[in-house]
């Protein structure tokens, strides 16, 4: 029979960093009789929830000998991770009831669902949000037939579980997510169970990095458990094979002191993993305790366990003459075939009864009462402190005035500023009001996205020793900059799952890079929607600075608009996509986001030189629509136009707008009529998307006839699908952004991309069949600027002087000099047309 | 002012693992006099082409005093990385001189275009694929003039770099890609230069561990180059920050041999540098020495070398006062405002002379011909060693007769299989055809994927020890599982790039963890495809088994399908999506990817027990058509039909079909057409996607006026925006995935995403108005069955009798019974309706 000591290495099995050596009698170590036995039995019974939730339909507490009928057709759930998962849950109950402390679980290993939901039943909560999963037996009988059926419950905990922030559906963010929950959290303790299947993703890998980020003084503190049980589906894992001296090598190089707990001896691991989570919680409360009082940065060695213990333990060791226990057989379901198979079917009674569930559960089938003991006292249970529910600690932010950061626009365009300037100085205050609740995180961009500002209320958080020569740098610093996507994200979530507020910026065509991520993070908000108890979270914000439009010089790799396609695909009462025009609308806008719940929102704004178009009024005004008309760039006089010129972002925002100064400069007698986009989501139909327009308000706008060029920031097919079902939808000419005729070379992106003020304006008389004729000359003109232009930016490196100069005015004679701009330091050359 | 030394260590000064001790007196080391000085003026010629690159459109070799108008208006690049890179190529070049060893070097840290443009030119391979650049002073103003600049090259290496065979935009990616080139290529040395930036992204980070995957009996060597330069944009990076001790900890645990070589100090850096690459390269051949001769697997620790040196080197000490070189200040372009500013442009020309390029360069400005002497032999240099290049080296699979992989199928639906088993066998045969050039990747799930017929030609790679109990596990196996999707595709990638062959398996949903690492090698192709010297590479094969539709008990986690929608945004000549109904059909498109060249192949089908639909005959026909009309389940006799009913997928396939069985038997008189799509792309039309159906061949299948039910496996909007164009488009009603509407907990999802057979029917009947008083009985049934179906699995935890028990049959009278299910293992029940 395959044992599963042969895992061990001589050196795990003769060293180990442990308090209790593994050669120690049983009745060393912390735990005496009473507790061990009882620690046991607790084990014992979450262990046979899980079997349960497997396997049966029907005769939950065995009174019964089991028969196939009792068996759930399909049989689903992981074995091989939960017992695990059971033996730290239960381990921890006994640290939080002994020692008072706050703990989350986090839950990494894939569909360990069962372990889960079995330690909330057990412990109460999970009967305390779902009324009908009661304490007894009918409750237990309903969990088991709810676990992976329809209309029940997932293979993994999610949002249902009262005792997870985390879904165990993807893998690779537990360990940034209980770093997310431990900033700005003192007294808390993240327990963070990690598998090396899990431990083997890249995200995983990249998270252990984060203690670095830990600032003993004011976070909490995360407790890795490292649990390797060997094995994923069928193959071995990469770090249990690694040699002892490897495992603590590599633990201790990333800044952790590790402490192995191994074997399958019982009750020896029991007295051993106590003790190790003992020291483990005494050294943490040592470093709290020494940063704390002396108030200075200490660069601690925070502990973390290695638990090996075999996969799927305490269940079948051999099935049909092969070993199963501590091998990837037990990866799943150890007995497959229990319906037809009466050989199987035996073994799994066998199994089941071999934890004696009468005498864990009373006769009511509720734990019983001397094993309840071992339950924390009420708030302190993981399924109830309200960390693992954020919004029960959610405090709103103290948000300054937006009126305080408005820019003086005294007329459209006539100002050139760096939209996020005055962004940064709003989230200075925002910072600066709230200093334990808010974060700025980032790939090290905050600078170069021109939200230094924020720098005046905190610093970047130091990951290690300050030289004199850095910038901005501290260890208490609260702007997290990391070059990860992934961490920005993944401890955002964590931060606000444990109710607090915050953002992340970063490039648009990297932030596709963790696309998976914020679906799951938005799946995860649409299924809490479904839970009252559940209360509201801070909307996760991402600014999308250095955009697609901007980005010709970096070349073609920096150049992708995606990840707004992806999180459109999610439900649209999650998820809210903006783009500013300009620097009072992103502020509007992010006042906005700050305020908002339960929602992603992604909001695209570059950072370089641009236009200024609404004064902070007309702005607020403006976002309070989402979209609407602008007057100074239409001539309709709220007539029916000849063309509706439609602009969302801000590159086709300045392009659209010159598109309108060319048409009426170079067509005399057109109307058109300029609408500007801010809040996407409103184009689609109010059944669609909560917040869209209705058919009156959006005619309103886009009238329900003429020709639309609509100029846009992101892929054509985004606003073709928002306004399907709209009258006359095929007059919605969409003009965005495409890589599919580029060529390898930065270029004028604007001029390739279709979206050029010329091309715009060609295209738009095009569909302006009273107007072929006269405009006939105007084509012939701007066609010949677009090659003249093309010509001109290889040779000058910059664009054509008509185009570098030009400012909005509203006198559209050939004479007409146009007023020296105000602010921008640059002054603008007057312009000259041709 | 600021001393690099300031950020060694203690311990990094007076301790190193190198050969040279940093103490040493700077004749010591392995470089004569004459060699050290050649190497020193051959890295201050690519140290000048950098700065030139940065700032100059004219006056390349300083010909005359530096003016404003020789400079760029816009300064672009990164000059804060680009000197370590030029140091480390230049050593790598000494080492290829002296040894003849072939090497491929990978640029990691971002924007370090300008290092690997200046080594090529240098080496001559800039100028023998871009002959416009010559090697001379016109050249190298070209190459200045082109770096950046509109109708140029981007700031990062890339395609037209012709000794990269990696992209320097997207961070993260550079060691995946180092040891996919290294696999199966037993006699390169990949030299990886890895930036301290770059080391904190979580790619990276999970990269480390493929050196566990490394056989040297027939994989190549990876060398990793860790620069640290000690700062990103504007903080400090993690590891630059680390102790000496917990770094080589770091990096024990990782598996390696830790080199240092740390200091600012010149000589002595180059006699270091160049005795830690001898004894890195001492050690490889001796590690493939070893295992090559005695045959026997051999757990190595690999050798890596730390550079610890400053960021911008050589470049400016003091700008305006402050610190720039070893800062964060010289992360980019130093000094900035060269054009206004009187006392930069004195500095910069300053700087560029502290080269001496007229000792550097000849009249003719081209490299000293001493200088030359450092260059590797022609067919050894860096940007002309064929795997750089891997079409050159391609070698077209041996592919087996896939007649060989039929499955058989009497008649449409009688079969019950899993589609992917006879693709297990066709992989298997592949494998065994072609040893060494095809490589199957996946999460650990080739098993689970039923593809297990790939273990009879060949084990998983044992990334460490192998024990008993372990499942077809060997150090020279050739089934890659790792859980990571980004090691999947990323040593995929490299080894593709390298000329290879391959494919990767995973979940649908997790398939989008990978989205941007998709997107980046989609661009890559893209430019490759204007560059002819770039020959064609086998393409990219992802096969996606685990899909949304058959994801109902993992939950709503593993519900996605954005992965296509992510790729379908890029290039259509670049791009191939597959939904293959059957495994007939699944193995001809596998045939074709593995034939086909340049492109991404997404194949999409899933692997649980389903209809078999084709016969290998019909199969081939069906898919080299890309899509076609299925006779056996139309009754339209080639006349208009009432109805098309179009699936693309294999759930929608059988729930297509089984709608026009209820229609054909519930609603008499009806004519009905059913149309299946194989390959997604021949929706569109041909100006869009080169192998979209003209207007002929697409109505010859949907007609151009019959209203179109389809049932599509993906976004709804992907077929909106592909059949955008054809005739009367509102006809066509889609019916796709969509979790807007679902609630937590895994359901059924036929029904509750409006795709069930019921709902397909009773939506064709509502536009079909010549039925509709005919068909009001069948639709009341059809919605009865609807709900019955919602109430039946929740109390039976699986599908209604009639629907887990229906075939499809050609007889529609009420009293037939269909035959008994011929393959499968399984004796189906007979139907009963209702």
């Amino acid at each position: 029979m395959y044992r599963f000591n042969a895992l061990l290495s001589s050196a795990d099995r003769t060293e180990t960093t442990a308090p209790v050596p593994p050669t120690a009698p049983e009745n060393v170590g912390p735990l005496n009789a009473e507790r061990l036995a009882c620690l046991h039995r607790y084990w014992s019974a979450a262990n046979y929830l899980c079997v349960g939730q497997i396997y049966l339909k029907a005769n939950a507490l065995l009174r019964e000998p089991l028969r196939a009928e009792h068996i759930k057709p399909r049989l689903l759930g992981h074995w091989g991770t939960s017992v695990g998962q059971n033996f730290i849950y239960v381990h921890v109950n006994r640290l939080i009831s002994e020692r008072g402390v706050e703990t989350v679980f986090i839950s990494g290993p894939g569909h360990g669902g069962p372990a889960m939901n079995a330690c909330a039943w057990l412990e109460g909560t999970y009967s305390e949000v779902h009324p009908s999963i009661t304490r007894d037996e009918v409750g237990m009988l309903r969990l088991f037939r709810s676990f992976s059926t329809p209309g029940g419950i997932p293979s993994h905990c999610g949002p249902h579980t009262p005792n997870s922030l985390h879904e165990g559906g993807e893998l690779g963010y537990s360990l940034m997510h209980a770093f997310g929950a431990a900033f700005d959290n003192p007294d808390l303790l993240v327990a963070c169970v990690i598998g090396d299947g899990e431990a083997e993703t890249c995200p995983l890998e990249g998270s252990w990095k984060s203690v670095h980020f830990l600032d003993p003084r004011r976070d909490g503190a995360v407790l890795p458990i490292l649990h390797l049980n060997g094995y994923k589906i069928s193959g071995p894992t990469v770090e249990a094979r690694l040699s002892h001296e490897d495992l603590i090598d590599l633990y201790r190089g990333r800044g952790y002191q590790p402490v192995v707990v191994a074997g399958d001896d019982l009750p020896g691991m029991h007295q051993r993993f106590a003790a190790a989570l003992d020291a483990c919680h005494d050294t943490i409360r040592q470093i709290q305790r020494d940063a704390r009082e002396r108030g200075v940065p200490v660069r601690a060695r925070w502990p973390l366990i290695i638990l090996r213990s075999p996969k799927g333990w305490t269940g079948p060791k051999v099935v049909d003459g092969l070993p199963v226990e501590g091998t990837f057989r037990a990866h799943q379901v150890p007995l497959a075939t229990v319906v037809s198979n009466p050989e199987h079917l035996q073994q799994l009674e066998a199994w089941m009864r071999s934890y004696a569930p009468q005498s864990l559960f009373d006769e009511r089938g509720t734990l019983r009462q001397e094993l309840q003991a071992l339950t924390p006292p009420a708030a302190l249970r993981m399924g109830a402190v309200a960390s693992v529910n954020g919004g029960r600690r959610l405090v709103a932010l103290d948000l300054p005035d937006i009126a305080d950061y408005g820019l003086e626009v005294p007329q459209p365009g006539e100002v050139i500023a760096e939209a996020p300037r005055k962004l940064g100085e709003y989230l200075r205050d925002v910072m600066r009001n709230n200093p334990y609740n808010f974060r700025v995180f980032g790939p090290d961009e905050t600078n170069s996205n021109r939200l230094n500002a924020v720098f005046d209320a905190s610093d970047r958080t130091a990951a290690g020793p300050c030289l004199e020569v850095d910038d901005h740098l501290a260890a208490d610093g609260r702007v997290m900059e990391v070059l990860s996507e992934h961490l920005c994200e993944g401890w955002l979530e964590g931060y606000l799952l444990t109710g607090r507020h915050g953002m992340w910026s970063t490039y648009e065509a990297f932030a596709q890079t963790v696309d998976s991520m914020v679906t799951q993070h938005a799946k995860w908000l649409q299924q809490c929607r479904e839970f009252a108890w559940r209360r509201p979270l801070a909307s996760l914000n991402i600014l999308l600075t250095s955009h697609a439009w901007r980005n010709d010089h970096n070349g073609f790799s920096h150049q992708s608009t995606g990840f707004v396609d992806n999180v459109l695909q999610r439900r649209s009462d999650v998820i809210r996509v903006y783009y500013p025009p300009d620097s009072n609308c992103l502020v509007n806008v992010f006042d906005h986001c700050l305020r908002s719940r339960n929602c992603i929102n992604v909001i695209t704004c570059g950072k370089q030189p641009d236009f200024q178009w609404l004064s902070p009024h007309q702005a607020r005004e403006h976002c309070s629509r989402g979209a609407s008309i602008w007057p100074f760039a239409s001539n309709d006089q709220n007539q029916l136009p000849d063309v509706v010129l439609a602009c969302a972002g801000d590159v086709p925002t300045t392009e659209a707008v010159a598109a309108s100064w060319l048409l009426q400069k170079h067509v005399p007698g057109i109307r058109v009529r300029l609408v500007n986009v801010v809040d996407l989501g409103v184009l689609s139909a109010p059944e669609i998307r909560p917040h869209g327009f209705d058919t009156a308000s959006f005619e309103a706008l886009f009238t329900a006839q003429a020709p639309v060029m609509f100029a846009f920031h992101g892929s054509t097919w985004v606003i073709h699908s928002m306004v399907h079902g709209r009258a006359n939808e095929a007059r919605f000419h969409v003009r965005g952004f495409s890589d599919r005729g580029t060529t390898t070379t930065p270029f004028d992106m604007v001029v390739l991309n279709t979206m050029s003020r010329y091309q715009l304006a060609i295209d738009a008389l095009s569909h302006i069949p009273r107007l072929r004729e006269d405009a006939a000359q105007a084509v012939i003109f701007f066609e010949a600027q677009l090659r003249r232009h093309h010509v001109w930016i290889r040779e000058h490196f910059e664009d054509l002087p008509e185009i570098r100069n030009w400012q909005w005015t509203s006198d559209f004679s050939e004479s007409q000099q146009p007023p020296p701009l105000a602010i921008g330091h640059v002054k603008r050359q007057p312009f000259t047309d041709a």
